[in-house]
């Protein structure tokens, strides 16, 4: 892209589990001691549904609370994208389910996904959508359950997931600059299988004389991940924009997905420093699509981000796929 | 939208299963007359996967061959995007593993999803990203395996659903006027329970203890989708283009979504000429988003459409979503 996509976030807004599970709670139904839980993780705590919370309820609460900080009514949302990793269920898509819950009502409204770069990809589309005049008021929600599909024989995922929602209202920009200077997604397939959940599509129905439970757990093989991960993103980085791979030119901020300890550590050697870069995996986990928007969420409410900033999302989720955007508040 | 959003078909391609499976089959594992099938339905036949098929074999075969026709390799394809109401597996999204098979690395690739009308989804994010150079070649595969989640004791929606995949590559307008003239959807999520498949996500887990098989399948209200669609329709196409809930104004050739015979019907309400409209129903049944792209290929393999021409697609799914489109080739 050679210019500036207009985009303006008008707000963010959060939901989270009641339930704020420990990782020694976690590491004892994994069977392993806390101290190495933690220090293999980098999570201390992350939340859990309980009670009648879902993903639906999480996200549309998130939802409302955007549209009220947006200054918005539901009414002058045109466009509802749902960004989530993790689905509501196969059909109709869950933007339509989140759509019923607000009385949302005319709207357009369909999901995007790239498991974890969901709100990544969504962001853009909405941009595009600004830009060419077809819409004018959208909002991405981010909601995640991965807790039920979690296999406490794999620590690895187990420990790692935690549960969330997120929402963003986006508008068109309000001043020259202000948007998208950069935006990338690239897929190295060769790893499709490192993170997976095999069982719930065609390929492996719920159906399917064969299919056993753990079929429909998270399967991660986190080392693998970060091979592929150090061999592929520093040339990704320098196509985002030339650099990269050594620092953080013309970035203030750094708002990471939040795949593991392991996959923030890799930042320092690009010369990203810890303290330019926000982190919500300590006490959320990876909460799959929501990490982002939670971790922007995050930076905007604490002022260590805000009005004017030139931010950068950067990630990896399943697939391969890598990921990143410059924006400018 | 006020302009012409520029886009150029460069090469459609379909897939479809080997076994063609009569509707006196279909009928009888649902213990009903052939003759009063057809007559609710439409279809006289439809593919169901067999052998070694899936979803993934097919909308990879369909996808090379698309890449083939429109003259290119696979690695000048920049982006590819799943528009697939079926998935084939959770995590990582399905463009992931059509681009593994394809032997496509380094491309951006992601799902969009809209139900039926994903295709129509990800041809206008397609045209967006052209349009903002982000793209250049973009590949939209819809593939479906709607078969294994029938419920034959649903007549309604198991004789209507076919399996097939279709594949359609774009890039930049070749000159003005060519792309999109007009694209709009609308959600009235009142209609989210008519057309659904609960079980599979989060909200209904297959490992959830109080899952029954018939959680997993289709679950269609035939009546209540036509009800609704009747309602918001004509308004809804007024919006797209004045003049469209009485004829068809500009437009050379309707490419339906293939929902039903009496959705079929529908659009002769609204002074749509039954010569004008492309039809795979019969032949394919509703083959969910790969509808859209099949009928466009029938469309252009046919003669009764081609350059220069003006098309519109048009339907609705699960949502209720309804949706539109006015292209000139």
């Amino acid at each position: 892209m050679n210019q500036v996509l207009g985009l303006r976030i008008l707000s963010t807004a959060q939901a989270l589990p009641a339930r704020i599970v420990s990782t020694a709670e976690a590491a004892a139904l994994c069977g392993m001691p806390p101290e190495i839980a933690v220090k293999r993780t980098g999570v201390h705590e992350r939340r859990w549904l309980s009670g009648s919370e879902t993903a639906l309820t999480l996200g549309a609460q998130a939802a409302r609370e955007a549209v009220a900080a947006a200054g918005l009514e539901v009414a002058q949302i045109d466009t509802l994208l749902n960004a989530s990793g993790s689905q509501l269920q196969p059909i109709p898509d869950g933007a339509a389910l989140f759509a019923r819950e607000l009385g949302l009502r005319g709207a357009a409204t369909y999901s995007i996904h790239g498991t974890c770069l969901s709100f990544l990809l969504a962001l853009n589309h909405a941009a595009l959508l600004i830009g060419a005049g077809q819409a004018k008021h959208v909002l991405i929600v981010s909601s995640e359950a991965g807790s039920p599909g979690l296999n406490f024989a794999q620590p690895e995922s187990a420990l790692l997931i935690g549960d969330g929602a997120a929402a963003v209202v986006v508008g068109p920009a309000a001043r020259d600059g202000q948007g998208i200077h950069a935006m990338r997604v690239a897929t190295y397939p060769e790893g499709a299988d490192h993170t997976r959940i095999r069982g719930g599509g065609s390929l492996l129905s719920p159906r399917h004389p064969d299919a056993v439970p753990t079929d429909f757990t998270f399967d991660m093989h986190g080392l693998s991940v970060l091979r592929l991960a150090s061999q592929v993103v520093p040339d990704f980085l320098e196509t985002l924009r030339p650099g990269l791979s050594t620092g953080l030119p013309g970035i203030d901020r750094v708002v990471p997905h939040q795949a593991s300890a392991a996959g923030l550590d890799l930042m320092r050697r690009y010369g990203w420093p810890a303290e330019q870069t926000e982190v919500t995996l300590t006490h959320l986990g990876n909460v799959i699509a929501a990490s982002l928007p939670l971790t922007l969420h995050q930076a905007l409410t604490t002022g260590r981000a805000g009005e004017g900033d030139t931010l950068m999302f950067a990630g990896t989720g399943a697939g391969l796929i890598a990921g990143g955007m410059i924006l400018q508040m």
